[in-house]
């Protein structure tokens, strides 16, 4: 069963792991359509594909990962609603805008939804919406062409889809998070590593920023798929919530998780050391 | 109309752009006289001066930022208190310290009330107090030869004025945090930059940094303000909420602000694609 | 009074400074024996020692700061308590787990209750529970010869003792976290700096390490014990509060801690200025 | 465009009001079918009856409100999880479970997610899941025939689908709240309207019940939809949160909700006063 | 010093205790001026009055206690601004109503702030922003002759000043607030104590519910002022934050609180026990 | 094995039923020494009486609930601190008071941190801490002459052990929370259960609620422990979260507790139905 559509492709590159290419021609504009197809690859790939142990994710073409919101999308829904219905005011538009918001948070939040990681394999030029697509995922790679800007006041947009809700707590530098939102500038892929928005900058471009992702993946696939989503699931809970929260949230957790047959077990090898206190490890190369 | 006051300098180098200078020669002790006007001038801005954009903070003194608390002031106000009051005990005066402290709370936090972004621009030597008035402002860039430390714990003080709520949610590093609280130890701007607390080292001193945060308030002052205004608190109520409780405030704020006319405008062009999708943009250079 | 025990080795290096030490051989592995000696050791401190002012933690081993989870340990109460109950099913299984839990929680969590700051001293091998560990301690120093690995998911847990609800909080990059709770890599003393675990890496091994803990140790401890304690509580709350809430909060304590005898006094000198906004200082060095 | 489906009714009694009648035979059993057919037609309501003001919520049958979870739909798929798959584990079932369990949820919370107020007609029984469907409601009427019990401890299930979420923010007695989820003891319509539950007590049964629910429902809907829909979700909000987190969510909700063309007009007249201070109102009768 | 203003008479019948009384002719209608005075009044009370220990808060009319919004101001401001700005949008005006919005918000408040209980004593008929002004009051007595209605929906208003946030907390039947703020019904003093709004019903109108109120202000007054304070800010805590949180709170409270002179003393007469474990109290007649 | 000591009393009255009964002579006065004597019966029966289903807890003394705090005790210990050390200082009594009061906190809740329920049988005078006792416990029971009063500000404290964090969610009516809190007025056993702070009032005194909180024990010991515990989680959960950090948390109680072999079972029937949709139950009397 392939879950490839119109403007998104997915393949398989090998066992358990997945990569969704945004396919838009030519800049992957983010519009109604596109994000609905959007939401919906990823929550397929979590009802349908219970195999799946990781996804990349990542832009169709080489030079652009996504040049955000697709304003003329945007600009004809303006202009119809203004149209349609005379007898609107601005509240009742803000009614409406806030059905079709809550569904675009909806689709973008999809890969946290997950219960397998997504990682984001960033390449070329990455706008606005784009940055929204890559925040609300688990890992973000990217490759040294990549380049980002939060354009949103660029186009007198106070308005995000997630952005905003999610730097604070992804990235550690504040001053550098709200200096981007305000002046929309462009910031490297070096740049975006030492302010802890990606944690791997991979020298090149598209291709090995998807092969490095595929490595990842891999890694990650070779754990147990019940570790790997319990972990998700406390990581997520305890970004949100206070240490006392999440404790008390762990507890429960835990008190499910420690009952899988998987704990205690590697694939190939027992490691229940013989002895009380001893555990065999080899020296960690870096 | 003149803003500026006794120990505080406020001048527009800019259209859209004041630059508040703190000037109580010699050190800028910050004493209740000194941080009721602080508080005053921002609010003031914010009220009567509709047509600003960014503000930057900068000592008028080169060598030094801030001194911190004015001790002969605390100093003062002990003495006094003991004094006045026979009948007090250590719940009454508890009491009254506590109107005293949230009034400058209310004037320390008067720049994340304001609807502008506010730039510190920070150079020359900084102390306790001094790190409470920049944690607050949006922006942080440091000059070269600036010196901070969280000078509390020094004189005995296990109070602060918003420092320890801040940096947690400013910086990424809480063991460096926790090591300059407890330690009241010096850290230059490198280290600044390189724990989160800034997000540009300027090299130079109080000329230089000044010159690179209006150039950032200059990019600032040409996007709609109304975008720059959302953006703000957006950023604000992220850092302090959940993912989940910001996405439910954000919904509304989309659902007003789209309704901008800035939306989709940018001053002296259109940027309305001609076909769904397609979206022209130059080449970033960084 | 000596606080050592079987697993766990307390001296005091220096007045008002105590070294906890984690001696189990060989590997320091953490079963439930161990960590409640882990616990009652900062418990004791707390309760016996009220002049102590800051702790170091570090192994009482060279090559190994902790193998974490003790498996032989854990294997054999998976097997006891299948055998033990044939009653019993997944719900109570899980009930009885998270008394347990609770109680891991509670010890691991110790550092965090005791009035004085806790530093750990990482060097060597860190593995999975011993990263837990080190979280919820105030400031980590590592050696760059310390390599640490977030082993859960390699032996097929979900669970966690604190790591997923600490690490969050205390570094800027989530992606960096992320990749690390998925994959169980191992990372070094360089990379846990540059993403925020720890706030200094110490060239070599224990002993270095050890000795630049102890340098910060005598720092801490030449200031009010009833500043640090109230820095170290603040910073724990505005850790896990939004800017509101610890404002609220801190206001009270600055209430009552602006009484104590330490405010404006500082051993061996007293720095009450001559006069108004005035202050001397010495230029920093760093 | 006829809503209704194979086990619920829903037909417009008046303009604006529909209503919607579990009507599965013979006791409105809750079994997985029933209630994704519950959630999808408030779901329904809200997408294609934009006209919809308010819902009425019943029974079809005149003894019975619901009997809760269907126990037999519940029994097979217990026992067909278990045949199904020998490589399952507590944490994988409950990984599954988790699931199911969040379908449930969103579904009975459908009409907290409708824009127009749902008022539940409670008469005859109502045990267990039959009272998490009433709890999510916005207004609850019960006919003095009703009898309510909260019924999951009698059948040995310590889960819930949303009543002990709601429990304790709608009603104002706790200790009744836990003795009737402790017991499952069944208490009266007028114990219900006593202890906070219901706000009126209808004498009679379905009809009668009905019957009040229909006045009710017919006074809403001459009020501004965009009102009470503003009001519905303030009041949600602030059950949920603290006054100062209330107020800061409720000011942007007005400032857009002021802007409706609604505000200050009522259909069939002009209530603007001539005068400052002045307002004409009749003497209510009570 | 006398605190009246045009519209507000300020009166102290007995030591100690203030009597406010909303005086603005003929129904004191709440409009911008209105509530400033309002709000400056608690406020001027709180700063310049501090032998104050109660306030109780009326109507001067003996027929109505306040007929809310004074929708003539409203009607003026509405069609103002529309006229001032051709320039303005939706989002524009919406960033300004924030303002006015926040400004009613603190004047309403401002009971809550006060260091003393404030104690609405209503009578006869109370409207819309009336109910709001109540709600943030302390304790409520009504005569049986009040009469209340949350009138907000009856003029297209989805917007509130604090009624929707507060009444979730104050009161213990969710399906009756929301029946009211849907409906805006009219209710009675009866119905008001019967579903929590109230704490007493006195038989009659203004001079009798008052002076029921000054009865109570008394006992209030004859306890220690710093327990009293103490014990509003706790109650106020606790109603908005987890058992958990407010238990944090509550002991840095205590911590305090029990330093005051006040402990365990009481105005002519000690009331130690001579014996451990003993205390010696009559029999409360009720 | 005895659990009872020097001042509390505990029998089995029933199988699988305890009652704590307190016992100090006269008065049940709550001293250091009494407080951890009670956490530690509670905490004991945790321990080491797993089959026990439900715990009442009453005075031993017919006359007396509780004389709430022992002043004796606490004058001794203001007394003693006054004197011991003349080092000391606001601050440092703070930070002393503070471990106490956790110390008590930690007793009066432990009734919440057991798995089982825990009913109060009120009867006679029953005075401040006598109040926390019983706030944190699940359900409240009064005889008729059971008699209350927050006695806290009457002499002279600000400060409380949970009843100021717990009353707020427990009743429905916050004015009278104020109002009894203010005033340390007395209240009777039917005015308890009409503003929600017990949920039954049984005629008579000690022997008649005893009686009746034993019956109601005997009804929660017939259902299955493990879904009373689980209920009484949630509920304590529902109570301090918003519905939608409940529902989440409940998603995983869920998830664990339907895999209790207690599931569809109940002791001497299958109640299982033979047809979809079908369950047979008879006419409950009320």
């Amino acid at each position: 069963m392939d879950l490839s559509s119109k403007w998104i492709k997915v393949s398989e590159p090998f066992p358990h792991i997945l990569h969704v290419e945004l396919a838009r021609d030519p800049v992957n504009a983010v519009g109604f359509e596109f994000w609905k197809a959007y939401g919906t690859t990823f929550d397929s790939i979590s009802e349908k594909k219970p195999h799946v142990r990781a996804v990349i994710l990542s832009s169709a073409f080489s030079d652009i990962f996504s040049a955000g919101f697709d304003l003329y999308n945007a600009g004809q829904i303006m202009k119809g609603r203004t149209d349609a219905d005379p007898a609107s005011d601005a509240a009742r538009i803000a009614m409406n805008f806030q059905k079709q918001i809550e569904q675009i948070q909806e689709a973008i939040m999809a890969p946290e939804r997950c219960t397998f990681p997504v990682i984001a394999a960033v390449h070329g030029t990455n706008i606005g919406l784009g940055v929204d697509i890559i925040a609300s995922c688990d890992i973000r790679y990217a490759a040294s062409n990549a380049r980002f800007t939060l354009k949103q006041v660029d186009i007198g947009m106070a308005a995000d889809m997630g952005t905003l809700a999610y730097l604070p707590k992804v990235m550690g530098n504040m001053s550098f998070v709200r200096e981007m939102a305000y002046t929309a500038d462009w910031f490297s892929a070096d740049r975006a590593e030492q302010m802890g928005l990606v944690s791997k900058v991979v020298d090149g471009g598209k291709e090995e920023v998807v092969a490095s992702a595929l490595e990842l993946a891999k890694r990650i696939a070779t754990k147990s798929p019940i570790a790997v989503t319990g972990t998700k699931r406390l990581l997520s809970h305890g970004s949100d919530h206070s240490v006392a929260e999440s404790l008390q949230y762990t507890t429960w957790w835990n008190a499910i998780m420690l009952q899988t047959k998987d704990f205690l077990k590697r694939p190939g090898s027992s490691f229940l050391p013989a002895r009380p206190g001893d555990f065999k490890f080899g020296t960690p190369k870096l």
